[in-house]
């Protein structure tokens, strides 16, 4: 089953739009799990454990592993999740792009080594490095178009031809890039004006949006802005939110009811449209 | 000593402005090479004891080494010219960016984990993505300005308000990003034009200019186009042509000589001047 059919059967199975991001930062594990011998792995899969009924997706982000030199635990988290939630796709967060015969071994690494059903990817570089990546027609790739950090707007928003960056890569993303049907798009909780834009550029095509919770997205803004007709059309992640909302023995039943309320609070404003 | 330091004294003692890429493809390495071991290592290795002497820098890049999940040779070559060549500073190009809390990891990843001198990084999310990897003073902080691939036109050269969108990235890195002195700039050889409006642009910055060889650069074009009135500025990267010249035995010899060739071909250029 390609990403983007996975993700809408999760859905649908499980009714949430909730990704939670896999972002270990050992200083915020319980006394507990920091003293086992491989705690990054036993972190996730606790969390995983505790969260997987509710969520329509995992995304471990690169960085936070290399900087560790844990790249083991990475791939032994996307491994225990694939072998005991096979329905759960997951998106490896790396943000690659390079000249296309290296963009290429990017994709291997993400497909092949790690074993993610989708990864996101830096447009800066332009189609000869997006290419490499939606040639594997079942894997997702996830352009960044307007991300959710305070700085973004300084390249991202600059105006051509009567559009911004951000809306050029969203209009390419959408007639150009995607011959495949597997391209989705970043747009960031934290430009809810934007995100309203790139969904009348990009029809039905599917958003993961980062910035919600530590970073102060609104989700009833984001929810507004960029669901699609059918009130899918997005995947909200929250990483820090959920994981270390609590530092105690009872972390994994913390970010369970953590999950739960966003799960909840995405219903509640459903319904209200 | 700091990155640009380093170089600065590199292109000084050994005269020369050449950066060999590491760039392992093992299809391409020789049977007695293939067989070893470890023969992504024992291949770098036998390139660095050939070169050590005609280089500015080495320049591994990340994707050929996770893309065959080889993180550890890379660690190792890494170590290697450290140990053997301490002269010699280090280029991780992995062209990373994220939002600043992943940034940060990013750095850490470059620096402390690979021990690399510089890394490059990709500007698409703004100066907060930034401004991690330039708060290491001593390191190169290598910016993606507008890079050698076929499609790179595509987003680099939008124009707003009266600047390409490269024009905009050299600005920024001069005037606003720069704030520790350790940013550099790639600039691609295949972009000759370009590369003499960012010179222009941006005084004494230094370039690493990938796209010579294999990609087609036209390396009297790129020193007439980049240089400084000094006849320096340039860190000019081969991998390819480099590191494959043989197929044979006598692969390290043969990339002695096609470094000799490019050593020698940058000399009589600037003579010519």
């Amino acid at each position: 089953m390609s990403f983007i059919s996975a993700i809408e059967k999760r859905w649908k199975t499980v009714d949430s739009n909730i990704c939670v991001g896999l972002d270990p930062y050992p200083e915020n594990f319980p006394a507990s799990i920091q003293k086992l011998q491989n705690p990054i792995f036993e972190f996730n899969k606790a969390i995983i454990d505790a969260t997987h009924d509710l969520v329509c997706s995992y995304k471990p982000q690169f960085a936070h592993y290399a900087a560790l030199d844990a790249l083991g635990p990475l791939k032994q988290t996307i491994t225990y999740i694939k072998e005991n939630y096979p329905d759960i796709p997951v998106i490896l967060d790396s943000k690659r792009g390079d000249i296309g015969s290296t963009a290429s071994m990017y994709a291997k690494e993400a497909f092949d080594v790690y074993n993610a059903d989708a990864v996101t990817v830096n447009p800066y570089m332009g189609i000869d490095t997006i290419a490499p990546f939606t040639e594997h027609k079942d894997k997702g790739v996830i352009i960044l178009c307007r991300t959710s950090n305070p700085g973004a707007a300084e390249l991202q928003n600059l105006t051509s031809q009567g559009k911004t960056l951000y809306e050029t890569v969203a209009t390419l993303a959408s007639n150009d890039w995607n011959t495949n049907n597997n391209v989705l798009l970043v747009v960031g909780a934290t430009a809810a004006a934007e995100m309203a834009r790139i969904r009348q550029i990009t029809g039905n095509m599917i958003f993961l949006v980062p910035g919600i919770g530590a970073q102060g997205g609104d989700l009833k803004a984001v929810l507004q802005a960029g669901s699609t007709p059918d009130k899918t059309g997005l995947i909200i992640n929250s990483s820090r939110g959920i994981l270390y909302a609590s530092k105690g023995d009872d972390f994994a039943q913390a970010a369970r009811s953590e999950t739960q309320k966003l799960v909840d609070a995405c219903r509640d404003i459903y319904r209200s449209f």
